[in-house]
C-alpha cells in the first residue's frame, strides 16, 4: 500500500513496443519524475503483458511513493474499442483481440486506465508538450515500416466511429503507383515509408540490404540517384500534406520516424508540392514540421490521457480513494 | 414589439444564395413553421442585403406571432471568421470583407447572429433532419460549380483555424490531371463538379452549351462517350472518398448537388475505387449517399444553429429578455 495525496499529482504513460515496453510518470506540468524500458515479448498472451505491464506500473508508483497518481495510460499499437477498452485489430499484439485489456488492468493497479492508439497518443504527446504545444488542433504523420499518424481536434483525438480514424499511411497519392498489400496502388506508405525507400533504393541498385537510412547517406553524400529516391518521397508527402491542408485547414502539420532525419533531402520537393496543391497553404500561415518528441511522444501522449480527463482525475486525487495502488 | 415566450421554441434559418434569400422558421423538433425565398441583389452593398435579411426575418417573427425566437443562424457563400462574425473571403459576396455582418445584424435584431459557411451549414442540417440523422460524424461533399462540402464532428461542424476546413473540391485525385485555376492539377472539382462534366461533354463533342444535366441525358439513353465521362465521374469521387474514409473512419459520407441527379451513372464506378483504395470501407460497414434534403439542407442547417448554442438560447426564452425582435 503507497501514501496518498502528499506529493504531486503525477500520471504513468506506456509505451507498448515491439520489443520494449517504456513507461514513465509525469507531472501535470509536464516534468518526468521517472523513465523507465523493460524487455516485452508477446508469446505467452496477454495475461504475461499484463503482468509485466502492472509489475513495472507498481514498482515506479512505489519508487515515487508520496505522489498522487492520476491513472495511467497506454499506447497500443493497434485500433482501440475505446468504449469497451479492447484491441480491436493489431497486427504485432497477436491474441489480444476479445480480451478485455483495459478491465483487466484497471482490476489489477486499482487505479483508471485509458488505452490509445500509439500514433494517436504521440499527436497527442506533440499537442501537450512538443511542436504543438500553442496550438488545438493538429495532424501528426509517422513515418517508418508503414505511415500511420493521428489527429487531435480542439485538444482531443478524432479517432471515428470505429477507432481507425488517421491511417494517412493508404491515402492514394498516384492512383496508378505501386501496388500495396492493401489492395490499392498508389498508396502514401508504398512511396514515402522506410520500406518504400529502401524499395526505391534497391531498384536504384545499392544492394538488397539497403535501408533508409543508407539511402539518405548515399544522398547526402551526392548520389544522384539517391537524392531521386528522396524528390520522389518529398512528392508523394507533398500531394499527402496538400490534401490534409484542403481538408482540415489545421494550423499545425508534423512529421516523425526515421526518414524525417533526412528531412532536408525530401523537404524541398515535398514543400514545391504544397504549395502548388494547397491555395490555403499558400496564403496562410499553415505550418509543417518535424514533431520535436521523436520517441518519447506516445509517451509522454499516453501519460496526458489521465490529465485529459480531468473530471475522474480529481476524484482520484483524494486520500483513501482509488489513487492508491495495491 | 412582438410577444415573447409565450408559443413554442423556434428558431430562423438565413440562406443566402446567388439571386434568391431564402428564410425558414423551425421549432426545435425540426418541424418547418414557415419557408418564404426572396429575390436579393448584392449590387449595392452589406447594408442593403442586411436591410433584405432583417426585413424578411422580422416579417417572418411577426406572422408567428407567439413564438419564443431562441436566435437566427445564417448560412453564407464564404469564408466566415467564427470569432469576429465576418465573413473573410468570398468571390460570390463583394464588398462583405471586412464588414461586421454579424453584429450589425444582431444589432438590428436584438437576437443572438450566428453566421456560418453554407456548405458547412448543409452538412449540419443533414446531421439534424437528412441522411445523417443516426450519427455524430459526417462529410458531406456538394457537387456544383465547384466542389466544397463540410465536416461535422461529433455533432459540431470542423472549421480549421481560419474557417477554410472541407476545401474537398482542391483535394488532388490524379497528381497530373487537368488544371485547376487554383494553381493545381488534378482537383476534384476539375474531374467531377457540374462544370467538369460539361467540360468533358464538350470534348465528348456534345456542343459547346452542352451541361452536366444534358450529358447525363446522353448516357442515360446509352451514349458510350456520356457514359465514359460518368465513369470518370466516379473514378475520381471514389479516389476522393477512399482518401477521407482513410482519414476519418466516419460512418457516414453524404453527396449532393446537381450531379447526384446522375447518381447511377458515376456510382459503380466510384464504389468500385472505393473497394480497391480502402480496406476500412470493405471491411466496415461505411455508408456512402445521397443526401436527402436537397437545396434545403443550409437553411435547416442554418436554423440549427441556434439551437445547437443551447446555453445562450435558453436565456433568450426569458420573458422581455433579449428574444425580443423590435
Amino acid at each position: 500500500m503507497l501514501p496518498q495525496s502528499a506529493g504531486p499529482a503525477y500520471s504513468i504513460g506506456v509505451d507498448l513496443g515491439g520489443t520494449n515496453l517504456r513507461v514513465a510518470a509525469i507531472k501535470e506540468d509536464g516534468s518526468m519524475l521517472e523513465k523507465v524500458a523493460e524487455p516485452i515479448s508477446y508469446d505467452n498472451g496477454p495475461e504475461a503483458v499484463i503482468a509485466t505491464i502492472t509489475d513495472v506500473v507498481r514498482a515506479i508508483a512505489s519508487r515515487i511513493g508520496n505522489g498522487s497518481l492520476c491513472g495511467v495510460g497506454i499506447g497500443v499499437p493497434g485500433f482501440i474499442n475505446m468504449e469497451t477498452g479492447t484491441i480491436i485489430g493489431s497486427a504485432n499484439l497477436p491474441g489480444f483481440e476479445e480480451f478485455p485489456v483495459r478491465d483487466a488492468i484497471q482490476q489489477r493497479l486499482g487505479t483508471s486506465i485509458i488505452l490509445e492508439n500509439d500514433a494517436n497518443a504521440a499527436a497527442l504527446g506533440e499537442l501537450w508538450m512538443g511542436a504543438g504545444k500553442n496550438v488545438k488542433d493538429l495532424v501528426l504523420l509517422t513515418l517508418g515500416t508503414g505511415i500511420g499518424g493521428g489527429i487531435v481536434v480542439d485538444g482531443k483525438v478524432l479517432h471515428g466511429f470505429l477507432g481507425m480514424a488517421g491511417e494517412f499511411g493508404h491515402m492514394t497519392v498516384f492512383p496508378d503507383g505501386n501496388p500495396c498489400g492493401c489492395g490499392n496502388r498508389g498508396c502514401l506508405e508504398k512511396h514515402a515509408s522506410a520500406t518504400a525507400i529502401a524499395a526505391m533504393g534497391r531498384m536504384m541498385h545499392f544492394g538488397r540490404d539497403t535501408t533508409s537510412a543508407h539511402v539518405a547517406e548515399l544522398a547526402l553524400a551526392g548520389n544522384e540517384r539517391a537524392k531521386l529516391v528522396f524528390e520522389s518521397v518529398g512528392r508523394a508527402l507533398g500531394i499527402a500534406l496538400a490534401n490534409l491542408i484542403n481538408i482540415f485547414n489545421f494550423p499545425l502539420y508534423l512529421l516523425t520516424g526515421g526518414p524525417v532525419a533526412a528531412w532536408d533531402l525530401f523537404a524541398p520537393s515535398m514543400f514545391n508540392e504544397i504549395e502548388q496543391r494547397s491555395l490555403i497553404y499558400a496564403r496562410t500561415g499553415t505550418r509543417i514540421e518535424r514533431a520535436q518528441l521523436g520517441a518519447d511522444a506516445g509517451l509522454i501522449g499516453a501519460a496526458y490521457l489521465p490529465f485529459q480527463n480531468k473530471g475522474k482525475c480529481s476524484q482520484e486525487f483524494l486520500p483513501g480513494g482509488r489513487g492508491s495502488i495495491s
